[in-house]
């Protein structure tokens, strides 16, 4: 099972905040009913039609306190045509999509095997495709209308790794970024301009 | 996490039959690719726009081998103007409720603390509610349109304890059932005449 | 293994009172000692000879400290002749039931076969039945002599589903009743009357 | 949870043997009936009323099957007087020990605190205590009367590592011992005859 | 605990190899003895004193089976002067890395924080450095000396994510990438051509 | 995985102590940099070149906070010429031993299986050895050199008993201890005398 939390009770009516995470006890007086158990921020995602990037409104244990300990978590995504959700990684949890509207293209890269490998697959309204835990992965919007996903993770809060910013955007010691990646410092430095 | 079944891969290749759940390896020479990694069974799902009970599509790990080990799982579920699904429990997992369009009527029962409590709330589009691991639920589509919903679930394979066939469907002594629901044999032979 | 908790200590001295479960650290000047792993709540236990109930004490975490962390916990049971324990589950745990005294009827169900089943067994003294993790079981002591048996569970707080009382003891929305179970409003309100 | 095996099925069905442990499937044509989660091995334990040892019948996965993937298993506890349960350890379990009839008086060691500690016990009938796991423990029968007690346990399989005859019966180097336990070799070696 | 496997035996005797993983039973005949508790893998590792990347021996469960189910594995890593060890994850385990001489220049990125952060440190002789579980991180050794440094993982195979490779080494779709890192085709070709 | 804790997070901040162990979030105003993730407790340890026993330096998370919930800590063991680890258990965890210089025998003893075992080695140089979670194992230093090696644990507090002392430095009951042990007073308390 997903967690220990829950061999004490059925669920966990601590209050975390997106900021604190405490495990501070609900405000006294508050009343626990129906609203505790619903997660209403997904209503009237308002996404421009346009954007290089996937929109992605996460409903993880951070927003939705419920969720503690019950091992998880779900995100709501939107892609604008042509847009992609760039090469990322979830340190700590599995993700399977589910395709609401649209026809998106994914890709998930195992470099744990002998052989790195691509695995891609275009998938139309209702497949869900799987991405393993820690797994390098991501996805395009080559078509013409707006894609609309939804992910279901086998964590309250699986982390996200971007790798754009998290290998260009922090400042990583030049010399090992050239000797990674065997390029000349203006190739980083070119990958690093857009990631500041 | 999840499961321990992926302290040594990133994924497993074993196949299971939704019979057999064997761990024999895959077939010798059939080539890995992206379709391991999608599942299409969600697709075109035909559910007659009448009916008393709502229609459940499971994609665990017995349809979708690609989720050995992952510790998540989905389902896609239809329900037709005024059915129910009835009262039941996941034994192994908890559940989250996506509403991909219509509204929907949903309950919890925790009788774990000291005085029994139900949870209800009415979904909207877009919405998403929490049933934690082995609490009895139930929804009933109380609309003039069919709604269409999407469960996550933190396990590959949750189960499902479905209430009225548990109760009165499998022939339970009379007198274990008279004695605890209170109430005479006669009550008890209506209910398992529409479970057998 | 049954809990993380304890990755870091033996075993764990916060006071856990029944009411409010905190992690607070004990008071201040408190001796530990063997009394601090020593559970006397089932000396003595008083229940008569008559009653159509089960008697049930449970030496969980909240009354027995102690247990924090460790993943068992016990319960005494008693069943004066005739009496049920009705038909329940455990969302957070597996039940082994072992006889003390006295001959006793068990009953397990399990749904989530594609064929729904029930197994029963007429148990004797010293025998043991399993009850796996959340499937719905029940006891009848159809002797003329009371009986004594003793329960082991995989969590320190199994947690309890009693489901007559969850079924028609919380007001669920009568539709939703005679639509699962398949009967007319006067048999809910005849098994509801039972349970208010 | 105690067990990632059960994250796929409710229970398991795989024979094993008390020599092989295999994961080979049940016999074609075996009937699943209530049998299969029955252990009736504690039937008639008949301990003769005199030995120096007390009498341990463990209901472990290796005997019983039905308890696979479940995390809980028991033993039972015979102890003529004046017998000793040698000091040991449970390396994959906790252990809650139940007295069903007599007085025993136990003993639990915590060396992982900064100073060694002994907790002891007399419990009397209906009195449990709880040896956390891996912590070394011995019980002793003091009174003129056999003592049953019944003993839950965290784990399938939660071990044995007897210390009289870990230390001194596997013909460990006698400097090792000797340099431990800071005695002549005289001493290691009149231990050592008795564990032979 | 880091394992479930074990909690049916001390250790397992399953030989896996390095192709197969299978669980197949050690061969009939095959002594138990000291040697299979042994790994001598990492004796005489020679590395040449020029290279641009570190040299990583593993001894995960693929090469030294015993560590089967126990949550642990180790890995030597030998850095000539000026290497790098390339920004990498582990998809399946935390590793704390200890210097056994020379001096080493570390980098850890947490991009789940909401502002990105590089921590950086130099580790000297006896030193320790703690990289959590699937986050990126990666070494180079600027000193003149060759650094010799040995890794504990809490994972018999953590996998290992090796970025440059997986992201320009695998034909995704240029598209993909050149909006993902926001650069033009070239840079990315650039990129591409030295991970072939 | 090891651990539940860091389902939420990618590392904890708590800052622990050696005494309290509390939860306590760190002190406002504390910078996080690359020194939380960095232990420099092992550098210059000095350790005379004579002693009977080993010398071990526990970095586990009471010492070294960033370890918390990511399942590994480590330990640094020197050895003198003729010095022993007395035959000890670690109850919460696996550990490998890595011989960084000299020349170490090692031993464990597995008393689970049937017929007790005792399975020594001679380990050299870069040598791995594994002692299963849970089992008594001891270690002697029979050179003429100083011998240094490094523990990983798959546990980030794995805990320590110390049999000579839990069997023969806490006041056992002397009954207890020569009916286990099988000898005359006179030796038991010959044993104590040392570890009092």
């Amino acid at each position: 099972m997903s967690s220990s939390v829950f061999v004490l009770t059925s669920f966990c009516t601590a209050q975390f905040s997106s900021t604190t995470q405490s495990n501070a006890p609900p405000p006294t007086g508050t009343a626990l009913d129906g609203n505790y158990f619903t997660a209403t921020r997904l209503r009237n995602i308002n996404v421009n039609n346009k954007g290089a990037f996937a929109n992605v409104t996460a409903v993880n244990v951070n927003v939705f306190p419920a969720l503690s300990g019950l091992g998880v978590s779900n995100a709501l995504l939107v892609y604008p045509p042509g847009s992609v959700n760039v090469p990322h990684t979830h340190p700590r949890g599995t993700e399977t999509l589910f395709i609401i509207e649209g026809t998106l293209e994914v890709g998930l890269i195992d470099t744990s095997v002998p052989v790195p490998m691509l695995f891609t697959q275009t998938l139309h309204k209702d497949d869900i495709f799987v991405f393993p835990r820690g797994l390098v992965h991501f996805q395009i919007n080559k078509s013409k209308q707006t894609v609309r996903a939804y992910a279901s993770f086998s964590s309250t809060k699986p982390g996200l790794v971007s790798l754009p910013r998290t290998l260009f955007g922090v400042n990583i010691d030049i010399d090992v970024l050239t000797k990674s990646f065997e390029v000349p410092p203006s190739v980083i430095k070119t990958l690093s301009a857009q990631q500041s």
